[in-house]
């Protein structure tokens, strides 16, 4: 990598396909691809362009570095977990647990939805720039808002202690698969898992 | 890799240094050192061969495959973390979670502790040969022991999602450091962990 700055003045030298909006969806499409599948580490700016059928000059054209391609490919894949409804967040503090880990069961049990979002963790894990792109989107995107409606001075420790509950159950279930808890009903796991984040969130 | 089962009889055909347990010895550290600074994936059995300065041979002479020589090095690797005292697991039910939390921070608040352990989480993220050299590491010597301690029929399920609550804050403090949970004072934590590993492991 030797690009660290976005190039979007200038038009790229050669496209193999048509600029524009659907050119760029197609290099985001790619990149969740490329990502999901490959991990941070070894996803290149020159892999997501093949896979967009497009030169890479015109990836950098669109999102300059390859850690800006991943920060605007997995806002798009966290977007189901991110999202979560002002409801399940801002209704009454005293079920906040149980609806958050519910929304988060939600997400993670359906495949589609979960297979990218573990492979972004992973990344994170694995890499410091991929890292700084899942602090930014998760502390800004979720857990201030969490914290937000907790309101207490010790709020945002509190949000992240409970974040921390509900991703360790994730990647021991769904990546490690440690047993019993891998084949465990989810619902089983919530009753346990509900009680601690809202413990957490709102406890003394 | 084409192996798939150790080799132990016969002698290899070139060694670039002399057998016996001091060879051993040098390729297990040659090991660790690879596996906990490039990861699973990027480490090689001809890399730790050339670590320790001795031929790719020995090394599957002594372990078998890569997956094999893995599990031996993270044995060691795991060993702080894996052989909590008899003191720590076995007291009295009552302070467990305490004890045990705080035996957990304090290998990992120690970088020299910790710095392979986290390596070899972030390798069992990433691929499933490390991942199930974790998976039976950590049911066999830790989980079932404290499982076994609890002794109610949903023991297991109980400390794993106590280990997934302590796993998790060990990977949003070391791995993605979210503040404020990074540079919090490791007693704070405590006190808001433990009693949820108390919970997990012994509440209703």
């Amino acid at each position: 990598m030797t690009d660290t700055a976005p190039r979007r003045r200038g038009r790229p030298s050669r496209t193999h396909a048509g600029e524009g909006p659907a050119a760029r969806e197609r290099i985001l499409q790619s990149a969740r691809e490329e990502f999901s599948e490959r991990g941070y580490d070894k996803t290149s700016v020159r892999s997501i362009a093949k896979g967009a059928g497009v030169d890479p000059a015109l990836v950098h054209h669109y999102f300059g570095t390859k850690e800006q391609v991943f920060e605007a490919a997995i806002e798009v894949v966290f977007a189901p977990a991110l999202k979560a409804p002002d409801t399940i967040i801002e209704g009454p503090l005293d079920g906040v647990g149980e609806r958050f880990s519910r929304f988060l069961f939600g997400v993670w049990e359906n495949p589609v939805t979960r297979t990218p979002l573990l492979a972004v963790v992973r990344s994170a894990m694995n890499n410091e720039a991929a890292a700084a792109v899942f602090r930014r989107l998760v502390t800004t995107q979720l857990l201030r808002r969490v914290a937000g409606h907790v309101g207490t001075p010790d709020a945002e420790l509190r949000a992240e202690l409970a974040a921390a509950q509900l991703v360790g159950v994730a990647m021991m279930r769904y990546v490690i698969k440690l047993e019993p808890l891998a084949s465990a009903d989810v619902e089983q796991i919530i009753a346990r898992v509900a009680p601690v984040v809202q413990g957490h969130l709102t406890g003394p």
